[in-house]
């Protein structure tokens, strides 16, 4: 069975830190630019309530990999949602 | 315990639901705009490939509210990549 092969939460542990690890592109963007002009806030709004979401889940389930994701990701998008408020150089 | 209160592939749905959700108003600015400015492309990149990662673990541990998720999510996330990569006003 596949799943002999491929360790899941070991999969999972990659999962997180890849698409947390996405958030830093955007966060020294919006650091180096001082700007959010192109940066949606209501989808930061949107995604930052999802990881309150997907935190209760991952601990309902005690999912760990995805609890630390969660958290982390929350962090980065957390920046970037209060940079957006603030509305550096935005435009909406 | 919590969990007879709270049906964790309820709550995995909805976070789902709300975290797909959020990338909709990203991908409505930038269709209204026809900009990309402020938008990390690295960022994209980087949680398009964390999304075939979430999905192939979401296989793993069949959660299908998880793997609908990435799906529903690597479409938003692959439209905002590609005008990104297009270099709508783009300033990197």
């Amino acid at each position: 069975m596949m799943t002999d092969f491929l360790d899941a939460d070991m999969l999972g542990a990659v999962a997180g830190f890849v698409s947390t690890l996405s958030f830093l592109p955007q966060v020294l963007k919006v650091w180096r630019t001082r700007s959010t002009r192109g940066i949606s806030t209501g989808m930061y709004a949107l995604y930052c309530f999802s990881l309150l979401l997907w935190g209760s889940y991952a601990w309902l389930i005690e999912s760990w990999p995805l609890l630390v994701t969660e958290i982390a990701t929350g962090l980065m998008t957390g920046y970037i949602l209060v940079m957006s408020i603030k509305g550096f150089d935005d435009d909406d």
